[in-house]
């Protein structure tokens, strides 16, 4: 059997061993039009940022490694310009030599990326003006940050958050331009903001809402933008998505999705049975959304490249073949030592997709018990179902343990888990290493509380305009530092004996990071009285307030 | 309703403090014999090793707290002293005062704890001989401290490594003897030993296989052992293990189950209806074995007191019920900046409860991806259903990354999860937190391998005896550092031309950690050679021979 893969990174690689490890008898041969394969694209930003010291250090196998430990042949600047599905044979070039030729093959599997969205901006052509995806890419913009002093990076994804840590870092001036009027389309704006103050604490200017219209060689380079500012610039990197590479695929007659990339089944196959695809170019199946869409991330990729291996291959003669169980969207990036991470839906996506029916609660609860020192805050949303209390979504953000939350949530996830789930989870736990309730357990508590009407959750996005009366339950010297417009401050501790002072109206009640509010909000409840938390607290109103989401 | 509540740590105080938000009108009565409730048990050897700096951080809540803000009556220095089921009293004896009353109750919940085990060995009484359970008792043992040179620690469970790590830090000679021939009883002794190693290179005696004969007061404190040594010390603490506080609970004729544990039912409810218990005291259901355990963790106590109150409690009258799912052992220890974590059962308790169909890999993956600087190794052990794949356990050790790669696989236990979901878990990938394929996907990779028949495991017992014949598929650089006995050595890269070399009968592939001996493996058994993999490589086997698992 002959096994041709087109792209010889993540999950052309992938597939590539994989094919190897089940079929020593195949022929297997990878094309790459690029000088590398199975490089690692995600460090890239922190090769510019000299954190990874060398070039080589991103090479995780040469082809001379997959000649050697494989037997497959991986051909470098080769171009793969045609698919004919018919006669299963592909066109050629030779980027070295300019030749031209054709290979035939049993199977063909599709890896080919995407590439860097360039939009039609006048001047975008212009020296000094990068993208970021491959290994040269990032050796000319290394080369750039040498005597650059100002750099503007378009676009605040997980590629443009990095780049803006790694370039600040090595001592630039940076401003960050996002179309959007939020960082991290991910992430909802409450959660993101935590990342864009992070980014400003250290230095990176931020412009929100904002485009570049155009860019200019004013002497040096000069970056208009929609607000009518212009930033001087010795070095701009567009970082604002990619889009799948199709234009192969399409050569082959291979269907293309509504959202651009190349349509594959639960087994990575394509329209065509003799085609696999796999990785940043195909349409992938959301998880949480049922929807179809379009997710650019390694892990996936790696997966994929290693389940379209199986079925290419099969296992001794027989139909046995892998499916690829979709995506959750699970991510992380980290921003001067803060991490942001999600899995699963953001409000956004939900309300996208028509999922009006969800809960959120927020909490901020350490990473680690509060008596051990050094623990760090987490502020943590999750997103459920309001009816049977299965996860939609998380995201998580803080300077420790960010990861580890997320990960078990989006675990969780996997198994169609719910609320319940979270608040039973038997974690680990020593001092230094986490809680006997982790923020996990207690997030599941919140939202087990919220479905079973033990604790009604109120609704920040009325907090201007609600008939509520709300009652601040913190210390008077809490309160006396910053307090919603209009709260009534009454501690929680002297609420029983209080009671009286209450409106026998709708009561909205906070509190620091929302835990005695939950408590003042059972004991109000319980005594007869219309009360709600406000999840989160003040901690939560002040990121809901800065994203514009909640009244200041 | 009138709810008293025996002992105010972690399980009675959750459930007072549940109890209360579910019923604002219920009369909350909390007992303990001790002056503190609702202290931080497990950061007393941190308080002791002065990382906590002050004894009120180890005051989770006081009971002025619990009298303002719960409206609960803390009665402290008070032991219950027998419980009358059938008039539904309790006896309390006021320490302070000496007086005895009775109190009556509509709804009893027992969350008495457990005691230190002192065996019964003479001198034992002697001063400077010290158990470690409650506030007073590390206020003691710091004082002691206090211008003491030589420690002994007995008994090398989780508190007697972490007290040895505090106590070493703060400058003593520690000596740490345990009876078994291994630190840490809930984990495997290859796994085990990578702490015992760490301890050892920061300067603590171990003495394994060893027990304590008798205590003297020889000028000082002398330790007499079983293998004859005498270790003069300055301060002894017995660190092995505890038994459940029962005796009250057989004042009221409960039932005691066959390990000494208060018996309850998935309700937590006793033998007697108007009585539940919670915490160290009780036998719990292990989820992995089917059997009853006694497990005493802070989480489980915790989750334990929210479901008693809640069914204590109920719910608007109605019978609404809250089930406690059991346990399955989740712990995590440091060990000198070493986490040693484990979720489910080991394979020694595995075999003891009469499961022997089970597989088991090791990888030795780093934290997060080699190329970005900073990976930490950790080892990983997971054991899995040899017919479902369902996970029973996993053990992990390294120095960083170790609780949430456990806290992945526990999620995993917790949904009945098996290897392929392991291999399919999508979870946070950036460079510095984790990698495309993280540790978790490459175990169930591994896993799913073997199970599917692609990889065949040595058993690493036999390597003394086996026919097989040892391959080792590392460089020559590598081979000659160190490499088993009798195994030859034919690098993975040059194995294609050189399988004349390889005899017709079973080989043994082994190389660093398993990776390239996985490669190996394939190939050769695709070229029909009768090829398994010694999993986790030269380092697992250095750990296992230096725990007698294999042959030198």
């Amino acid at each position: 059997m002959r096994v041709l893969i087109v792209g010889g990174v993540a999950g052309g690689a992938s597939a590539a061993a994989r094919a190897r490890r089940l079929c020593e008898s195949c022929e297997i041969v990878v094309f790459d039009r690029g000088e590398y394969v199975s490089f690692a694209n995600c460090g890239l930003p922190y090769f510019i940022g000299d954190v990874i010291m060398e070039e080589a250090d991103l090479l995780l196998a040469t082809p001379e490694l997959f000649a050697k430990r494989f037997n497959i042949e991986v051909r470098t600047r080769s171009e793969v310009t045609a698919i004919s599905a018919s006669k299963r044979t592909i066109t050629v070039t030779n980027l070295r030599t300019g030749v031209e030729y054709l290979e035939s093959y049993d199977a063909l599997v599709l890896s080919p990326g995407a590439q860097p969205f360039r939009p039609d901006i006048p001047g975008i052509e212009l020296a000094g003006v990068f993208q970021l995806r491959t290994i040269p890419d990032s050796v000319q913009i290394k080369a750039a940050v040498q005597g650059a002093r100002r750099a503007v990076i378009v676009g605040a994804g997980f590629i443009g958050m990095e780049m803006a840590e790694n370039l600040r870092l090595q001592g630039l001036e940076v401003t960050l331009v996002e179309l959007a009027d939020q960082v991290l389309p991910p992430f909802d704006p409450e959660m993101a903001i935590l990342a864009q103050e992070r980014l400003e604490e250290n230095g990176v200017v931020v412009r929100l809402s904002t485009s570049v219209t155009g860019f200019r060689d004013d002497g040096g380079l000069a970056v208009d933008l929609s607000s009518g500012e212009t930033l001087p610039a010795d070095l701009v990197l567009l970082a604002i998505g990619v889009r799948p590479e199709t234009k192969l695929a399409k050569t082959g007659g291979l269907e293309i999705g509504p959202r651009g990339g190349i349509v594959v089944d639960d087994f990575m196959r394509t329209s065509d049975p003799n085609i696999w695809a796999v990785g940043d170019a195909v349409e992938v199946h959301d998880l949480l959304t049922d929807n179809w869409k379009l997710i650019p991330l390694a892990g996936p990729a790696n997966r994929q490249g290693r389940i379209a291996a199986q079925n290419v291959v099969g296992r001794d003669g027989d139909h046995e073949v892998s499916r690829f169980r979709g995506v959750q969207g699970t991510a992380i990036a980290g921003i001067f030592g803060l991490a942001a991470a999600a899995t699963g839906a953001s409000e956004r996506t939900l309300l996208r997709a028509g999922i009006e029916k969800f809960g959120k609660v927020y909490l901020h609860n350490d990473h680690h018990v509060g008596y051990y020192p050094g623990g760090k805050a987490i502020a943590l949303k999750v997103l459920y179902h309001l009816g049977d209390g299965r996860i939609l979504g998380a995201q998580a953000v803080g300077e420790a343990g960010v990861a580890r939350r997320i990960d078990v949530i989006a675990t969780t996830i996997q198994h169609g888990g719910t609320v319940y789930d979270l608040a039973e989870a038997e974690l680990a736990y020593a001092p230094q290493y986490g809680a006997a309730k982790d923020p996990i357990n207690v997030a599941g508590m919140i939202a087990v509380n919220n479905l079973e009407g033990n604790l009604p959750l109120a609704d920040w996005a009325h907090l201007a305009d609600t008939e509520a009366s709300v009652i601040d339950v913190r210390s008077p010297k809490e309160f006396a530092s910053e307090h919603l417009q209009g709260a009534v401050n009454i501690p929680v501790d002297e609420l029983r004996q209080r009671l009286h002072e209450l409106p026998d109206h709708k009561i909205w009640l906070i509190c620091g990071v929302g835990k005695r509010a939950y408590y003042a909000t059972r004991l109000l409840r319980q005594r007869g009285f219309d009360a709600s938390n406000l999840s989160g607290g003040m901690k939560t109103w002040r990121a809901l307030a800065a994203s514009g989401l909640a009244a200041r």
